[in-house]
């Protein structure tokens, strides 16, 4: 069981806020924080629930400079709740001795459960149980229930339970500056006693927020008829309930709340759906049963076991939990896209960028409903990123790097450097590369599910765009007689321009250059896929003639990829001409060189200066794609490339990679799983304990980190199981690192669910009962085709 | 070309309702009336712009009851345009002398022109031509563009643009004294001269509308630099563009307007993004060239090539335009559901009934993605139909006879008879044969795309809550050993309780009871079809248990249907024991009888005492299943049901029935097509004109009747066609009525796109290229399968 349960026993407030990001409730439609919450009675003003998709856009200057857009809104508090004994001081834990101390997140029912025993300063001993839910049954609903044990007194006790809108977005200090404030309060009151409302609506966006709440007592299980006296200002409502407490005899408090916006379907107003909904809710018991069930089906598919002799299962579980805080069943109607930092914190101000790339793959393994809807969230966005394209003399559709409600660029031009406190450029937006993120999580999609109708619909309009997008990019070079990319830059950020230059980017980044080829061989491949009739349909909503397919056939032939003398590939053209970092005084100096960009800002100097990455663009090749299929393409643009290289290239790029993404010890993981178990198996390790132990100093307290947790999951689920889509075939070649005794796991494959057991030495395979169409598996190599009900057993060598 | 254009050449006052209604445009997203709105200065109190699901709920007092509520507000008037020449008045052609008129309204382009030659009382003439769109293309946009010629004049004239708040709902008579007032304007102004908004919200459903417009006036095709003037009050704003014309030299005006609301996906705020839309768009020829695309693209599928004498296929093309104004490629992404008037008036109030019924079976053949998003329409509502379920004692769920924005009941429960203008107590709402319509809808669309993701995800989780419904319904009787379905009315609306009772609702409708076997027969066959997982996912959801599955398989041989002494189905138990009509004395006296109910209620008598029928609702079996599976089902029911029965059974229904629906004829054309090829043509014909000829006189004007517009489509579709898909098999057996030489369309199963060609003598069928797997097809009993390009032809006997 201690497998299912995140535990802490101590009460440390230097570990609160990482907690607190760690223990974030949700279920895809909103989540909320604050696991102290309710005990912080004095401090209201970072409740960190937030909407999903509750976008709000504020544009703030500083030093005169228009900085960043937020997209995401705090929710007002729907959690707090309070008491004092007689006529007390309300609860302050901070004020309190805490005599005992318990934080048990239970991942298998999505139970947030604390007991907190505390003296205050009136030497009143209290116990203080609470359990927290936020439904994923129906995401509307959330409840606390409270068990107070008066240990050593009796009396009358006042709780307290409100809606509170004094939220501000405060979450992470370095956006202090920014503009904080989005929520106005347009009204709050009661329907009766024990039902009050509060409405709001974000200031920007106008995002109508409802939420109302009920307040009821226990003792003996019965309910209590408690003394309630609704009070209110122009932000708030609270109803404080007012009855006596018997020593030793427990009190139960239910606090049951609803919420809904403008943005849901299938309502009149938001403010009388959640009236109703909250009429239709018997108690706190009744919204537990639904959500355990749930989150039951949940874990039906989605559970990992693993025998390992660590905790990696919990980690991992945990992980695979937070997803589905941010996403789940109950996000699939809705316009959401994949925040890296979930909904679990402020930074990055909720904006999407690339690393639905990471999380793609296990959802279109367990929840392919939930990655169709994420990629109608980029389809959605298509005439946006088309509009953005014609604005910069391009064709086809230009994906903004990182983007918010609308779909517009919203990249930050500059950037506070904490350690020199100076605002530097920011050139991030001309990671370009996002538009060949999106086509391959159509292609990985269609793949693992072969859903030709949203092909066809859908994924082939965004395919074909960027494809179109790449070729108005590419520039004839007749010396090299290849095509180049010029002035983009790759995912490893600590390079923005060269040296000798003041215009951002790079000429012919490698992954840049080589995805664009990858994008427009899938364009090709839409050829042979689709009928004529979808295809002289795309023609004319994308705009490509016959001439950019005979150029499209060109640029798979003869797009430059730059590598040294030693066939190395090169970042980007010259990079092999920067000069060596000395790593060895750098680490000596200041411990920790993760943030390399950072540190030299600071000194005067800069990483673009050197042979030193944030995260290696390069490998990423080797992560996206089997060595199969390198050879393919780079054989077709006319480039040798054995397989073999590619430890050299790992070799050559790991030494020079400071990990200052989260994403990047998922990549060397992956990449060292075939050559090097034991360094895979320690990537992978850090890689799991990246949030946990917050191994950044302070990151995850402003938001998990999403993308290296899918990572992880996607280690075990496709790395380690040499687990590959290609060619109408699903590819499995295990390789488990020693340490694994065994895993077992679901996966959803073109509609059918399949279980997967594998240790050391055998793999066994199981199809459930379904009702689609028979499907080839590849076991090293052995091709079988299986069908609803089938199983087998392959030795492994 | 003539058959797809709908002309109308004379100015004919009376009938402008009528026309307004004919010629409605829209793009499934909202939908435009007033095809004579820009030349009526005078009056903008009805320009019938109707967001679709642009709900509000108005609750009524009549006469001290509450009577309805309205799901359908206006939008601002984006039509105002108007001119005056030199200090004249403003145009208003009610005044002056029409010497020319001519409409056309072009189907194949989605487009709207008027023609008119008119003299205004200074006798200066002018031609006005006004070509307009909702485009098709980008559901945001919209546009107007007038030539003016003055034909005898010259000076200055002034051209005033608006967007004018100033809307009530008055566009059905007898709704006059309900709530007409649905919208807030918030505010209006300008972001230059000639760049307008209005910003408006709905009551009580808070929907934020962000309206924009643009003014442009172009003279040898050069934009003019015009004089423009803002102005506003509070509930409309305007700009005047002043310039000068010359005799006999054209002038153009382009009004290109946007429109944004809080219910838009991909959005920042409706405003700004209405902004940022009109700055996208050059001009009007650029809106009109991807309009025309878009409708290119649509009609590439949708099209049907009829050989008549008639002008039938303009009608028929007319139908399927209106279907594609309230729904389209642009409604997939809202929630929206079929307002059986479409969005073309605001009878009905824009509620939703089970007309969708009669619209499915297009959509399912030709837009399976838009089918699939009203599925889902009625998925998202099935919480509130389990509750509604549970309020009335019942298990599963309970849909609503009428409903709006939120799904609960919105049935009047009085209305008004205008012959009597008595208030009448309205029991229609315990018309619960809706919960059989959907998940019949839910099984076709299966059955036409095999979309069995979607069946196990959605669909059967309506199937089994309805069919779970069905079993809390039906009753045991020890007298007969027989289940009863009791207190209930099926679709025809004139009998509503027995002459003898008070009590609303009948005994064993034969519909009602038919259809509740069959929708458990449906949920039967779901164990056999989805897999275990699946099935116990569901069994938990909808909360069924081993007991029912056995009571349902009680069900479906034991439930009671009336038939009588003749073996003739009754539509009722006791419906034989109603008095025969005098349906001549009737028809002498009133000359049409279609309303029956109005008459007979104002001369204090009733339809229930007779046996007279609005619609018949045992000829509903006849046109929702073939002969086939009517015996099954029969069959063990335990009753002898001959298929040569059929025949005296639409006999003794066609004597009593009034058409008081516009569907009725829908269903006889439907039932005779095998009997009597004349009637049913017949049938087709009368069905054809409702609309087009009004045949309820002034129904139309209220909005026309998407559901027989959609039946008249389906006759030729599926019934003249024998098209049947039943047990994974696409049957198909035509029978051209003999008028007919030649039908060719396409349609779409199981994602393959089939060309049908049919003659009296022979039927063709071709398969486009496509990648789904193979069918089969049978053709008068001859099975085959067919692939991708496959194709064949067949002999008719």
């Amino acid at each position: 069981m201690s497998n299912w349960i995140l535990q802490y026993k101590d009460w440390d407030t230097e570990e609160h806020p990482l907690r607190e990001a760690l223990c974030t409730l949700g279920n895809g439609y909103f989540a909320t924080r604050g696991a102290m919450e309710e005990l912080k009675a004095n401090d209201f003003n970072y409740p960190g629930t937030y909407l999903a998709g509750g976008y709000n856009r504020a544009t703030s200057k500083i030093e005169g400079k228009e900085i960043v857009n937020e997209d995401l809104a705090n929710l007002p508090n729907w959690l707090f709740l309070t008491f004092k004994i007689k006529n007390g001081k309300w609860l302050n834990l901070e004020d309190a001795e805490i005599l005992e101390y318990l934080i048990n997140l239970n991942l298998k029912e999505g139970l947030l459960e604390r007991k907190v025993k505390f003296r205050d300063k009136e030497n009143n001993e209290t116990t203080l149980i609470s359990r927290r839910i936020v439904s994923m049954h129906d995401h509307h609903v959330m409840g606390i229930e409270w068990t107070i044990i008066p240990e050593n007194w009796e009396g009358e006790i006042t709780v307290r339970s409100a809606l509170d809108g004094n939220v501000k977005n405060k979450g992470v200090e370095r956006y202090n500056d920014l503009n904080n404030d989005h929520l106005d309060i347009l009204d709050n009151g009661k329907f009766d006693d024990n039902d009050i409302y509060l409405l709001s609506q974000t200031k920007q966006s106008k995002i109508l927020i409802a939420q109302t709440s009920q307040l009821n007592v226990y003792q003996n299980n019965e309910k209590v008829n408690a003394k309630i006296k609704v009070g209110n200002d122009d932000k708030m409502i609270w109803h404080d309930a007012k009855f006596t407490c018997s020593k030793l005899q427990s009190v139960r408090i239910e606090k049951i709340a609803a919420l809904f916006t403008s943005k849901d379907n299938a309502i009149s107003d938001p403010l009388n759906e959640a009236q109703q909904k909250l009429s239709e809710i018997d108690n706190f018991y009744d919204i537990y049963l639904k959500h355990k069930i749930a989150w039951g089906q949940l874990w039906n598919h989605s559970n990992f076991k693993l025998e390992t002799e660590d905790n990696s299962v919990l980690i991992l579980r945990l992980h695979i939990f937070h997803l589905y805080q941010t996403l789940s069943k109950n996000s699939i109607e809705y316009d959401i896209g994949i925040p890296s930092r979930g909904w679990h914190g402020e930074a990055y101000r909720g904006h999407i960028f690339w690393d639905e790339l990471y999380i793609f793959p296990f959802l279109n393994l367990h929840m392919p409903h939930l990655a169709r809807a994420l990629l109608m969230y980029r389809y959605r966005r298509l005439p946006r990123a088309r509009y953005a394209a014609l604005k910069n003399n391009c064709r086809g559709a230009m994906y903004p790097w990182q983007s918010g409600s609308n779909g517009r660029e919203e990249s930050q031009k500059i950037h506070l450097n904490p350690k020199s406190g100076r605002w530097i450029p920011d050139y991030s937006n001309i990671q370009r590369h996002i538009n060949a993120a999106i086509p391959f999580n159509v292609w990985l999609y269609y793949q693992s599910t072969h859903d030709k109708d949203f092909l066809a619909s859908y994924g082939a309009e965004i395919i074909f765009n960027t494809a179109l997008f790449w070729l108005s990019m590419s520039e004839y070079n007749p010396k090299k007689d290849r095509y180049e990319i010029r002035g983009v830059m790759g995912p490893d950020e600590y390079h923005t321009h060269y040296p000798d230059s003041d215009n951002p980017g790079f000429n012919n980044n490698a992954y840049t250059n080589f995805m664009a080829v990858w994008t427009i061989r899938c364009a090709l491949d839409l050829f042979t896929i689709l009928d004529e009739k979808t295809l002289s349909e795309l023609t004319q909503k994308v705009g490509y003639t016959n001439k950019d397919v005979e150029k499209w056939k060109i640029l798979i032939k003869k797009m430059y990829i730059p590598f040294d003398s030693n066939g190395i590939i090169m970042q980007f053209e010259g990079f092999d001409k920067l000069k060596d970092f000395n790593w060895k005084k750098y680490t000596k100096k200041y411990g920790n060189t993760l943030r390399l960009d950072r540190i030299l800002e600071k000194e005067n100097d800069s990483p673009n200066n050197y042979k030193a990455c944030k995260q290696a663009d390069v490998l990423m090749l080797f992560y996206l794609f089997s060595s199969e299929e390198l050879q393919k393409i780079f054989k077709d643009l006319g480039y040798e490339f054995d397989p073999k290289e590619i430890p050299n290239n790992i070799d050559y790029y790991q030494k020079i990679t400071s990990h200052g993404s989260s994403l990047s010890r998922v990549i060397f993981s992956w990449v060292y799983a075939r050559s090097n178990r034991e360094l895979s198996l320690n990537n992978f390790n850090e890689a799991l304990m990246s949030d946990v132990k917050d191994v950044q100093g302070g990151t995850t307290a402003e938001g998990i980190h999403l993308g290296a947790m899918a990572g992880t999951i996607d280690i075990i689920q496709r790395c380690y199981t040499g687990l590959e889509m290609r060619d109408d075939i699903l590819w499995l070649n295990p390789r488990l690192p020693e340490e694994f005794k065994q895993l077992q796991m679901h996966i959803r494959f073109r509609s059918h669910w399949i279980i997967l057991r594998i240790t050391q030495k055998k793999l066994y395979l199981q199809f459930e009962r379904g009702w689609a169409n028979p499907v080839t598996i590849s076991v090293n190599g052995q091709k079988r085709e299986f069908a609803s009900n089938d199983s087998a057993e392959f030795d492994l060598k």
